[in-house]
């Protein structure tokens, strides 16, 4: 058992959008994720979407208010709430999500969310 | 809805071992807590416990070894393992724990954690 660093995590792996398993909370993925421009508009009906920025600065627009966060700042999407993250240069996220929930919102366009 | 600012949210109080709850993720409890020195040995048999290191150091001292968190690092004792966190200077931590969960695993012992 040892410490998960987040700086190593994310200094293993480039792909932007591509959410990488680093731990495990009761049934949640916790995960590092690099992002960078839009993603595509999607809800989670059954689970709140857990954000935290970690480097750089990320829009979650949802479709009535943009909720901006800086390195530092955390959001929650409410179970059901459609939501686009959009980062205007790369940025960093620590994402909790319950086990298998698929990052699209939808099991046939999500990727596969590999453990590092 | 807003983003939640975590170097805000802890500059609001000074008290070590107090959590407080600055969100919630299903049936989470998202927490923030100054520590310094040693809290008690507990464990929690029903739930993970999530730690990440904000700012300063951590020892979450488990029976049989000791994980060392500096700022940027996370660890999950699982449920039911018995861990103490010890902190040589102030430290700021991320908690997540189930709504409810005693931060000493014993509700007559447990702070009650108020919402900022």
């Amino acid at each position: 058992m040892t410490a998960i660093n987040l700086a190593e995590k994310l200094s293993s792996f480039t792909e932007h959008w591509s959410p990488r398993i680093i731990g495990r909370y009761n049934d949640n993925d916790i995960m590092v994720v690099k992002v960078e421009g839009e993603f595509v508009w999607h809800d989670h009906p059954e689970t709140d979407d857990f954000f935290l920025c970690l480097a750089g600065s990320v829009d979650i627009e949802l479709r009535d208010e943009v909720i901006h966060l800086d390195a530092g700042e955390l959001y929650v999407v409410p179970a059901g709430v459609e939501h686009r993250p959009v980062a205007r240069g790369e940025a960093h996220l620590l994402l909790i999500e319950p086990r298998g929930t698929p990052n699209t919102g939808d099991a046939d366009t999500a990727v596969h969310k590999p453990e590092i």
